[in-house]
């Protein structure tokens, strides 16, 4: 048996290529007294992982060059010699991009594929959902009656993060690239509307939405998006930095919100969330969110493709848009 | 005797012109009841005058060709028609640029020239003292040892607020255009330190001065020195929008801050003020402030120009960085 692995060779520049990882077939790993033996099944794809592949100070160490690409995994215990899991468990954690991996216990959590399905657990009950559950009801602080924006509406944290809205009693526009995406947020997923802001003005269509404003905005795209919503807030609004994925590849440098001085005239707060932070209360978010999901409240819709070989090209799809929903692909 | 007035004849590109304003000589305005007569011994210039130049949604209504400049004044009542105030008073107010106003008392406070010289009542008891006051304790919430930044240091409103920051127990860090403001801040002033922007290189100074980074940054400027303090933001960094003085004579678009996903590695809040917004509490703020001022604690420094008719020139002062102090005319 081999491990399949893919190792950052080199510091993208721009969009990522092939020839920024190196593949290789390495020998299955074995795992020491106190470790466990993992197979991989499903691997989580996220805009944060483009960050993680630069150099520089963020908000957690780069991937080195040489080291297995860091990213969410899902996989089941096939040995263990540790009393925390046995075999047959289904485990969550971060090994990376490969087949299998030996590792200590510290940083895995079991999951129950009786209660979700598997792929769940890297989306709508994993990091995404809870960076929409946390980032939206904590920093967002969103009050019922009150409109609430957010763009990449139809991505694994954007369709969490509508929803829990729409929940939580407020009028919700999602903002998303296409006629498709659009009308799953709206139909499906029970958002108000949708702009598409390939077809659409977005600070035109916010207006004629939201003519007295916007009271929160949830952003996962930065660039001109977030300039436009910009001009649409209300007095003491509250955008959400969850992230920026239209500036990750740029070459050039990021393009700042021009219109942040309406954050003066609107007496508004503009602040960054980081879903670690909020680790102790993943429990809690995740036993909300698994009622909601039981109950029909909560819907996701997930985006697999199959096969390790394909991840350079997978990652891409989030930043061309093509993905619809939370990406994965499936080992 | 006249009256003599400077109103908005045109919306100005760029840098303020004479020709934006037309002077005229009226006469003498006449309070009706209910009404008194101030005649203006000082007239306040501010950075936001920029900005009601201009037309658009902001805060506060644009003033309208033809119009009195708006402007914070005070003046000395010479007719008194309603029982609010006597023949003798002083008051402050916002009667605009012109030697006399019959205005209702709406809007008019009494000020005491015993217990602190004019000017003080424009600076730091007046519009710029509150928005430092305010700013800094209520948005801003430096903690004891926190390390404090601001911009504009030697200017009416980041003066107060380094000053303010001391005696919460923070470190002060100004920045500041030119050695004699900076030597002012931290010699005069008890900064602890002061960036000469002119001479140094922001980001590498503060990088020295606050190795840890820095908790709350008050911005009057924006531009490139808001874009390098956003580099040097500690976990959980408040940063105060108060004005971006940089950028009010652009003729092309804003220069957004392109670091401002260091908000989002930091966990950190950037959040906008309106001085106004915390009227009800003024007379707190100016017990407060007024203590401190009779103990010595709290100094400033007031930049006086002689003369309405300099008016044009002398609020483009404020914009070349020339004034030191608090900008105001003595008519």
């Amino acid at each position: 048996m081999i491990n399949r692995q893919f190792t950052l060779a080199a510091r993208p520049q721009g969009l990522v290529k092939r020839s920024d990882f190196a593949y290789a077939e390495t020998p299955l790993p074995e795992p020491k007294d106190g470790e466990l033996l993992v197979k991989t099944l499903y691997i989580s794809l996220d805009p944060a992982m483009r960050g993680w592949m630069n150099e520089g100070k963020s908000y957690i160490r780069p991937v080195a060059i040489g080291e297995v690409m860091r990213a969410g995994t899902l996989g089941e215990v096939l040995v263990s010699k540790t009393p925390a899991f046995k075999a047959g468990d289904h485990v969550v954690g971060n090994w990376g991009v490969q087949d299998y991996a030996a590792l200590p216990p510290e940083g895995l959590s079991k999951v129950d594929p009786r209660l979700a399905p598997l792929p769940k657990y890297l989306g709508v009950l994993g990091m995404p959902g809870l960076t929409a559950y946390f980032g939206l009801l904590e920093i967002g602080q969103p009050k019922p009656g009150e409109v609430v924006v957010v763009s990449g509406a139809a991505g694994a944290v954007g369709q969490v993060v509508g929803q829990i809205a729409k929940l939580k009693g407020c009028t919700v526009i999602g903002i998303a690239g296409g006629a498709d995406k659009c009308a799953y947020v709206v139909r499906d997923l029970g958002f108000d509307a949708c702009v598409d802001y390939k077809s659409q003005d977005v600070k035109k269509a916010l207006r004629e939405l939201a003519p007295k404003g916007v009271d929160v905005y949830f952003d996962n795209v930065g660039g001109d998006i977030l300039d436009a919503v910009l001009t649409q807030i209300r007095m003491k609004a509250r955008i959400v930095i969850c992230g920026a994925i239209s500036q990750y590849n740029n070459t050039t440098p990021v393009k700042g919100p021009s219109n942040y001085m309406s954050l003066l005239v609107n007496r508004a707060r503009m602040e960054g969330m980081v879903v670690f932070d909020w680790a102790p209360r993943y429990g809690e978010a995740i036993q909300a969110m698994g009622a909601w999901l039981a109950e029909g409240q909560l819907k996701s819709r997930e985006d697999i493709v199959q096969g390790l070989e394909t991840f350079p090209e997978t990652l891409n799809k989030l930043f061309s848009g093509e993905n619809f929903g939370k990406l994965m692909i499936q080992v």
